[in-house]
């Protein structure tokens, strides 16, 4: 289970760079995720809470949860003088102006996290989007390469993309690969590759295909190591599907690196049987490195934080109204 | 035909700032085309030769055909001083060395023509591809959009892509989509979008698939506009392997801009074909504009001459030898 101390453990060795006292947050369709980050970059405490449950009231209810952590880590470090909080959010997300388009987790559309958090905090905020937050934190801290992307896998597919150095947003939606169409098979019908290759999907097409129901993407990788057919032909699909994806990102931008996260990818050497795929197909255009992510499951977090080390990106600051 | 006065009359009106009076070349697969351009920016003359035979020497030979038209320019206009030189090649080509990684072509491999050039002239040399170069003019020219994509359509399909402000290169090797793989009828096996929608690959599927001979692309469209059966499938075809690449770009990169280029695309509102088919795969992400290429010809060349405007970027200066 992921505790405060689990989190803190992996989040310690890494330095975020010097900059402001911060609050980062991560939020996830379950859990949140918050951490402070000292002057010196170094995360000093976090802690994890529920997510708020998914409807009309949750962006609200995420704020006052915000609110509660902020609060939570002033009184216990009395010393510390935050100034400047971050959170990273699912779903569609316009980091220029802090805004949650939408969720389809969480339930929310047009949610003005920015002006919210502002006009709490007279500090600098910064929002943007949970999946580009991990490719920010594995791009900054792990891959020096100009050009890199990450494909997420969960309950969905997502990537985020570094270009030139910089981050690609595109209003929000740039990264939504999810529903790039692939063929897996001769003869089938296009479908989007996270209809085949995600968590969730592989998952279901187990089920599906054995009528045996089973708990997650994980039991799919088991039955695969034990020669399981099913789990064969699922995970071949996969593996098909995305290294399609990996070709037409490559044709389109030539990343250096393409990088695999989530749990599935981390877990399941996803990355050496897409690579493979990939050099079949490549021809003559030159092989990214496909590696697999490194920072697990605080790489958002880490991520969030270290938005609040750019001095140079949109941050906000606001009137002091509640504090 | 394309003679000089036609290159200058569809150039003149342009301005490409204020900069070095420069001599641009754009080389093509039968042509090169070349212009002066004086220090406000404006193409003052124009010429157009042969491309040189393909094979080995064809590196040395457009070298030696550049130097023969840089020379003419300084022998007719005695009074401009030519400080800057750029030519835009076809292939793969490293902006950022100067180097023609290989043209099929014209058949060199490895070509570095930064550095012939700058043997010749002591004089900042630049290098870079065709299709990139006219991106660069229809978007600096035309598309004041951050993020936009050309897609170049001729014997085969590349793009140009600019995000964030800058031009994507790669290595050289961004925007080689004619490789991405399309699936345009249920049940067909995945194929390079080249093969079925390149103004070659529309020719040729109409000649198989009716045995009658035709010249090229154009006379498919005309088919086509008369109700011919199998000319209307090829190109139906070719409009829905085309938006299945627009819709796999926008998933990457959210371009507001889709730009499409080449003859066959300048003269058969191929764009409002693959705008409409786009709108209908698109979902819940932004639709970009998308529109026909409208410097035509002189695409590459402005862009070529664009290239000597851009001080921030690798401008090679070496030692004076020959001149």
């Amino acid at each position: 289970m992921t505790t405060s101390t689990s989190i803190l453990a992996r989040c310690r060795p890494w330095s975020l760079g010097d900059g402001p006292a911060a609050v980062a947050i991560d939020v996830g369709g379950t859990t949140v995720k918050a951490g402070l980050i000292d002057t010196g970059g170094r995360m000093i405490d976090a802690t994890i809470r529920d997510a708020p449950e998914p409807g009309d009231g949750a962006a609200g209810e995420l704020v006052l949860l915000i609110d509660e952590v902020v609060e939570a880590f002033r009184r216990t470090h009395r010393r510390i003088r935050v100034e400047a909080v971050s959170a990273v959010i699912p779903g569609i997300v316009d980091d220029d102006r802090g805004i949650g388009v939408y969720s389809t987790n969480l339930g929310w559309r047009d949610a003005d996290f920015a002006s919210m958090l502002v006009r709490r905090y007279d500090l600098p905020v910064r929002v943007s989007h949970d999946v580009r937050a991990a490719g920010r934190s594995e791009f900054s801290l792990l891959a020096p390469e100009t050009d890199a992307l990450m494909i997420t896998i969960g309950t969905g597919i997502s990537a985020a993309l570094r270009l030139g150095g910089a981050m690609v947003t595109g209003g929000g939606y740039a990264g939504e690969i999810g529903m790039l169409p692939v063929t897996v098979r001769d003869g089938a019908a296009p479908e989007p590759v996270e209809r085949i290759a995600s968590a969730a999907a592989i998952a279901r097409r187990y089920s599906e295909r054995t009528g045996f129901d089973v708990q997650g993407s994980i039991d799919v990788v088991q039955a695969r190591d034990a020669g399981d057919a099913a789990a064969l032909e699922i995970w071949a699909d996969a593996v098909e599907a995305l290294a399609q994806v990996c070709l037409q990102a490559t044709a389109l931008l030539t990343p250096s690196v393409i990088i695999f996260g989530g749990g599935l990818a981390e877990a399941a050497d996803l990355h050496s049987d897409v690579a493979s795929a990939l050099s079949e197909r490549i021809s003559y255009l030159p092989q990214p490195e496909v590696r697999a992510a490194r920072l697990g499951y605080v790489a958002g977090l880490l991520g969030a934080g270290l938005l609040t080390r750019e001095p140079g990106a949109a941050l906000r600051s606001g009137e002091p109204q509640a504090h």
